[in-house]
Order: C-alpha cells, then sequence, then structure tokens
C-alpha cells in the first residue's frame, strides 16, 4: 500500500516523539513492503513564529491532500502564558480538527499487566481493562448556541443533535466493536435530557443492523462510577461530546501512564492520529519523552487502513519494550537512564526482528 | 433548641435506617438539653399503596411545617419494573426537592482510615481525602428548555443559568469553607460554555467578601481525573447542576462504601437530609442495611442548625463504630453478624458515654 503521511510534528517533546513513530512506520513499510511517503509541515507555536498563523495555509493544503496525518503536539509557555496574545498555539488544532471534517475522536484506554502498579487503581480493578472510547467531537453544547444577557446576569448553551451526527459516529462505533469484544455502550443522560433520549433512540434502530454487537446503556453519571469501580466491563464507549470529554478523561488516568495514550480523530474523507499528551515543554530536548503515545498512534492510523497485522507488531513490540522495562524515565522501574530515541531503537528492532 | 423534624422514612430499608438516626438524634437532645420533636408522614411507595400518590399532600404539608425533614429512601421493585406505572415513588422526592425549593445539593465524602482497603483506589491515593461537594439543584441543563424537532431527527437541551441561582449556592459554599479548610475549588467548562463563564464572573467576584478563602478553579475533565490522582487536594467543591452530578457520583465511590454517604439538600426556607443509597429493597426487614449514611445525614441536619458541638458527637461515635468493626456485613472484616438495629445501639451509647 502506499500512503502519504502529512508530519505535523509542532511543539516542545512533538518533534522527538514524532521521529520515533516516523521510524516505527518506516520499519513497518520495508517489511511488510508498503511505501509510506512524508512530508512535513509546522503548526502551532513554532507556525506563529514562522508565518504569524498556528495552522498556515500551506500546512492544511498538505493535509488536505495526504492520505492521514500524524499530528506531534502543541503548546508554548510563550504564548500560553500570555492573556494578551492575539493568536494561540491551540487554534492551530482545533481549527484542523475543523477544517478537515474530523467528527469522531477515538481514545483507547488499556492497562498493561507490567505497568499495573503506577495505576492509582487498586491492581485487581485494573487488570485485564481495555476500552476504546468513540466521543462525538463537532456537535453538542461546545458548538451550539451560547448567549450572554446584555446585563452580563444571564447566559446559556444549547446542546443540539441531529439524527445524522449520531448516525456517522454509531457507525464506526458499531464496526469497532465487531473488530473487538462485540460489545458497545452508549452513555448518555437520556433519564433527562432530549437530546440523550435521541442518541439512544437512533442507536438503538441501528442496533438491528449489527445483531452480533451486544448494545447497552450507561447514565453519565454510572458511567463515571463504573469506569473506576469495574473498567474491565467495557469494550466500545460511544458517547456525545461533552460527556466524551468527561469520561475519556477520567479514563485515561486508570490506566496509570498518560505518555502511553495515543488518539485518532477521523471524519469522511481525512483522519488524524496523535498522543494525547501536550508539548510538555520542560521536557524538550531532553531526550526524556515518552514516545509510546506518539508510537501507538502511528498503529491506530495503521488500522485505520486496516493494515491489521502491521498495527499489531507495533503493539507487540510496545509491549515488549514494557515488559523489559525499556522505557522512559517516567515509567523506568530500574532506574535506568533510557532515552526517547533508544525507545524508539528497541521498536524499531523489534518490528524488524520479531523473535 | 427546639426542632420539628418531618421523618419521611419511605420504603425498602428506609424506615430501618431513619430509626436508627432517630436514636442517635434523641441521645443528643438528652445529652446536650434540646428538644426534638418527630412526626412522620409516607413518601415513596408506601404512600402511592396508602393514598395512590408518591407525595400526598399531608406530606407535603408537613414538610413545610417544620424545621428540616429526615428522609429515608424510595423505590420499590412493584412500581419500578412496570414501565406502564402512572405513578412512581421517585417523583415523591423530585417533587418534594421542587416543592421546598431546595436548590442546593450537599455532600461529603470522606475517606476513613479503617476502611481504606475498602477503596477501589489505592490507599496512598485515597488517605485523608475529606470533600464536600454542593451541587446546584434546580437549575442548568436538566431543567433547561427541550425540543423535539416534529420528524423525531433533532433535539435539543438549553443548559441556563442566572446570577441569582449562583450566588445563592456560591454563598453556602464559600461559608462551608469557611468552616472547613478554606478552599473552594468551582468546577466548569469555562474555556467552552457562555455559561460556565458565568459562574466564573460571578464566583470570582463574590470572592472578595471571602477573602479567607481560597478560590481556584478545574474544569470539568480535569477534575474527573484530579479526583482519582489526587482527591486530598479537595476542600469544597462547587459546581452546577449536571458536573455536579457527575462528579458527585464518581466521588461517592472513592471512599469504598456508598453505605456511609449522607447528603443535605437546602434552599432559602427548607432543608432535606436523606443518605445517598437507595431503598434496597432485597435487603428490607434483614437487619443488614447500613444505618451509617442516615445517622450521618442527621449529623449534617445538626450542622445546619449551627448544632457543631452535637454533630461532632455523632461523627466521633460513627468513627469509633468503624475503628471497632462495629458494623453491618457490607463493610464488616471479621465476619460478626452485627444487625442494623446493633450498629444504631452501639453509636447511641457512645452518643451517651463517649469515654
Ligand atoms: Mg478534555
Ligand atoms: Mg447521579
Amino acid at each position: 500500500m502506499k500512503l502519504n503521511i502529512a508530519l505535523l510534528p509542532g511543539d516542545g517533546i512533538g518533534p522527538e516523539v514524532t521521529a520515533e513513530s516516523v521510524k516505527a512506520l518506516k520499519a513497518i513499510a520495508t517489511e511488510f513492503e508498503h511505501t509510506f511517503i512524508f512530508e512535513s509541515a509546522p503548526v502551532g507555536a513554532v507556525a506563529i513564529d514562522e508565518t504569524g498563523s498556528p495552522l498556515p495555509e500551506k500546512t492544511l493544503e498538505l493535509c488536505k491532500n495526504t492520505d492521514a496525518v500524524l499530528f506531534g503536539a502543541i503548546g508554548d509557555p510563550k504564548y500560553d502564558n500570555d492573556p494578551e496574545a492575539p493568536v494561540r498555539p491551540e487554534q492551530g488544532l482545533l481549527k484542523l480538527r475543523k477544517s478537515l471534517g474530523l467528527f469522531a475522536n477515538i481514545r483507547p484506554v488499556k492497562a498493561y499487566d507490567s505497568l499495573l502498579d503506577a495505576s492509582p487503581l487498586k491492581e485487581e480493578k485494573i487488570a485485564g481493562t481495555d476500552i476504546s472510547i468513540y466521543r462525538e467531537l463537532t456537535g453538542g453544547i461546545y458548538f451550539g448556541e451560547k448567549q450572554l444577557s446584555e446585563d452580563g446576569n444571564y447566559a446559556s448553551d444549547l446542546c443540539a443533535y441531529s439524527r445524522e451526527e449520531i448516525e456517522r459516529i454509531a457507525h464506526l462505533a458499531f464496526k469497532a466493536a465487531r473488530q473487538r469484544d462485540n460489545k458497545l455502550t452508549l452513555v448518555d443522560k437520556a433519564n433527562v435530557l432530549e437530546s440523550s433520549r435521541l442518541w439512544r433512540k437512533v442507536v438503538t434502530e441501528m442496533g438491528s443492523q449489527y445483531p452480533d454487537v451486544e448494545l447497552d446503556f450507561l447514565f453519565v453519571d454510572n458511567a463515571a462510577m463504573q469506569l473506576i469501580l469495574n473498567p474491565g466491563q467495557f469494550d466500545v464507549i460511544l458517547t456525545e461530546n461533552m460527556f466524551g470529554d468527561i469520561i475519556s478523561d477520567e479514563a485515561s488516568v486508570i490506566g496509570g501512564s498518560i505518555g502511553l495514550l495515543a488518539s485518532a480523530s477521523v471524519g469522511e474523507q481525512f483522519a488524524l492520529f496523535e498522543p494525547i499528551h501536550g508539548s510538555f515543554p520542560q521536557g524538550k530536548g531532553k531526550g526524556i519523552a515518552n514516545p509510546i503515545a506518539s508510537i501507538l498512534s502511528a498503529a491506530m492510523m495503521l488500522d485505520h487502513f486496516n493494515l491489521t497485522e502491521e498495527a499489531q507488531r507495533i503493539r507487540d513490540a510496545v509491549d515488549k519494550s514494557l515488559e523489559l522495562d525499556i522505557t522512559t524515565p517516567d515509567l523506568n522501574k530500574n532506574g535506568n537512564r533510557i532515552s526517547t530515541r533508544q525507545v524508539g531503537d528497541f521498536i524499531e528492532d523489534f518490528i524488524t526482528n520479531p523473535d
């Protein structure tokens, strides 16, 4: 397969971790005889420095003319701590998501056996957890009509959804469940909200197209409890924008390391893959950034193009690195000083020689 | 002090646990020379059976003519499992809250040293946690205008707040912080929502009236993480209705036992105190229900009337019962069969003879 991949390394540790994903992808290309062509473009603070815009026109053009975007991280204290800053690095990502029509955010949460001690939850609670969260990303209350009364004493936000917005992401979630453990949980608040009742109605109707997928429902307040009490009960979680924001962030901490968490944002035509960690400017250039979240984002990209075996090869390499404690300082148990690049080297080697 | 207290024991285990709170309150009255006058009335399924309504007019009248309401629990499978039931027990509580204008729901979350092993979180994460959550209860998206398009393919809910709705609960939360560790955290989503920005503006302005209270802010998605990563950082949390629903339910499981969690719902004129657990119909009449959540609700009632020393006496008795493992089967570690009444007897005794 030939894939054109836009590289948007961004700020802080973004370039360092993205470099390691590229190494992993190049090893996959060699091993499986694919052609991956990478082209880089600036985004975030580095783009503001170069062009004045966090998402230059040329960067957006590149993204629209490639098959997928591999994104690093954005954010720089130079802009973030200046309340007067006219443009902010984060606007680059928001504008990019919107321009590419990325309506579904996908966040896997997995408890690695070798890292159970890093979780704030007791090991027996978290062991075996493997969840994929599908969050609607372009609708709901974050994008609904906002009002502030003239006297400034009354404010409102509208949470609205259409059948179409629900169906397009629900199809993705049902299909994902088929590739996994055939279970889909819709998180809503259908006992109170009209918009949640629409979600429940539409998703229930769609269930008949996916009779092999077990569908259940959970109110969001209960879901917030169940993620802590028994995270192993979940397979695929589907939910609207704000509930997804809360639930996926809550779920992100139960695994014990944010340095492992990948994400995908997909739309009808485009897809973007990025680690959920930020730009960690204090860690920049020190070789201490954990590249695994970025490398697992590259694996999600391969899955997106149905390169399942290739994606699994990357995941096996990551599993092995964790098992052998070939990890950056955020995870390393033996006090070994293993760098970002050394983790990437190990994963690259394992992809080439998995035995 | 003379207090008229309406007792609404309700369904399932409600009457059993409420009986133990009454015993504790009577012991307090004797010890501290107060006069507490109790009058009972039906609510929930028992009220439907008696009168056809889950909140009979006479019950509501009683509540409006007393100083405080001590509530048990409602819900009965006879009605809950019948989708055709014209009235439901839960409607009784919703109507009561509304009729009494109870706009603030207060939920304490505390990690008891003797119960740290019961928490899904690691002991070192949860130790020392002592939070009081103030949730706005009558505004926001749960009560905003709802719309469903005629073709049923579009639905919306409005989240609206006025300055006045925010101020009245914020005053309660600031005052509570003063009685505790002088820290107040507003949970909102002010980076996205107009209504959250109003909350933040109003609460920030009010901060100048409470210069001794340290005020900080947390986005709700981050709060959902921080409650797991470091619950000990919180003192009083203030938030709007839906965020409060999610956050307080999430927080309720970190302590390890829902059988210990009390709550208060207060308004300008009235106040109601209840355990957060439900009616647990399977446990009815078996003497296995944990009465502590109800007893701690009675302590919150005493606090509400500034009977601080009296409330503390109840809490000391509860602490002692947990320390000595004089607990119902849900918590008991030694396999002793201690009943609801025996726990209540111990607490009553300790109130009378604390040494
Ligand atoms: Mg978030
Ligand atoms: Mg709830």
